[in-house]
């Protein structure tokens, strides 16, 4: 499962005020304990901040850089931030760090696409274009192979494609979220070598016991082959879901994860 | 999910005493609470005693018959014992109890086949022969094929074959939690308004954390087509899990009986 931390996004008040009084430590905390919780990706986001962003956003990156050696995420919609976040990135360490994100809305397409193409970004492609949200699985995959064949067109690899067929509101539809996880299945095995990613957090939107719900959807998604999630690492029910899953699901040779998990105690929250 | 209480059963030790002591109360209890936690049949089983079976469970069945409607699970390797039973159930309150089990063994299914061919009894099917426990999906699905044809074929209804495809212990081949599954959907889809049943608890037989990772290989199993289930309904998180599992699976409308599960507190344990 690549784990991409999700805490360090300015729609969070707290990280907001750390980014506008220049509080290192608190983005240091934030990226250093995603990092050893199991994050692979750093995910930033100061988008919030509109016309400062990438002045903001390249403050945080420097103090992610600093706690950890792990790879950020670039969490933009806006192209312009996205190239000038990648060459520092690059520039400072040489790392390629994972773009978030492209779909196949017109404008976002057109202004990331030339960023990527031809490199070695990761990126993760929303199954979502101008017509709307997808609701079926088959809209999904409709949206998933235009976006895996334009980037691949593009001389972007097939293995830095993230797809993420964007989870609904269960309470909006009973069939969504057996819909999304039809996708997972078909994406992973229709595209051999291709990732999944997800933010499955918007399948409990207006029910009780949310965390409970995220937390039973990802071990679904884990037996439908999804690879990927944009999350909290800090949620300990979470990662035990997922090293437990993980192991169910033949990916842990000899439970020794699994196992590990048990002896660090992260198994029984 | 049709869930089958276990927790009658004399191999555990309070209920072996409970009935050689003819405590009637402690069995009762157990009838009760397994029906008001959600069982829809509640399992017998005196196999202990040997040649004393048929008549400690002729007592046992009295109990329950006292304590709840739902109806019997008679758990029992004995062909003759299921008979007795059976016709003990129907004589005095006309309700068709489960019999389990049926298998490929030779002298079970020989056995047993004639107290089911032509009746209603439900009948729990164990992908077993003589050849020994199943390994891989492609056994397992083999296995199923026999049981259902030959059952069919002898006027056992398909939508009263409950087909336990057979966990093994995870910790001795990394592949037995996705083979269980594969053969799970492989059945559900193969033989519709056939039904599935499972013991999971064999999986995570020489593992720590033994119930976190039954309650895991249950969420998976659901988003595979599982609908039954030999198991403590007491087990909240477990209960907590299929009632999450099956709103995320589209076969709760609305959410209700999640949101109901909600409101009784048993979804967060």
């Amino acid at each position: 499962m690549i784990i991409v931390g999700e805490l360090i996004n300015a729609t969070r008040k707290a990280v907001k005020a750390a980014i506008e009084n220049r509080d290192a430590e608190t983005i240091r905390n934030l990226a250093n304990g995603q990092a050893e919780a199991g994050a692979e990706y750093i995910d930033v986001n100061a988008g919030i901040f509109i016309d400062q962003e990438a002045e903001h956003l390249k403050w945080v990156v420097d103090q992610v850089l600093e706690a950890t050696d792990k790879p950020c995420c670039i969490d933009s919609s806006n192209p312009k931030t996205i190239e000038s976040m990648a060459a520092y990135l690059n520039e400072k360490n040489g790392s390629i760090p994972m773009v978030n994100s492209i779909s196949l809305e017109q404008e976002r397409y057109e202004g990331v696409l030339p960023v990527i193409a031809g490199t070695d970004l990761k990126v993760v492609a929303l199954c979502v274009g101008d017509d709307g949200m997808p609701e079926s699985s088959a809209q999904r995959l409709a949206n998933a192979d235009k976006l895996i064949n334009g980037l691949v067109k593009n001389n972007v690899k097939l293995e830095n494609i993230h797809v993420d067929p964007l989870v609904q509101a269960l309470a909006t539809n009973s069939d969504y979220g057996i819909e999304f996880l039809k996708s997972v299945e078909a994406i992973m095995t229709g595209y051999p070598g291709v990732h999944t990613m997800c933010g499955l957090s918007n399948i409990s939107f207006g029910l009780p016991a949310r965390r409970f719900m995220n937390q039973t959807l990802m071990v679904m998604a884990i037996t439908r082959g999804l690879d990927g999630a944009i999350m909290n690492p800090l949620d300990q029910r979470m990662m035990a879901n997922i090293v437990t899953a993980e192991a169910l699901a033949g990916k842990d040779s000899y439970c020794m994860n699994y196992v590990k998990a048990f002896r660090a105690g992260t198994l029984e929250a």
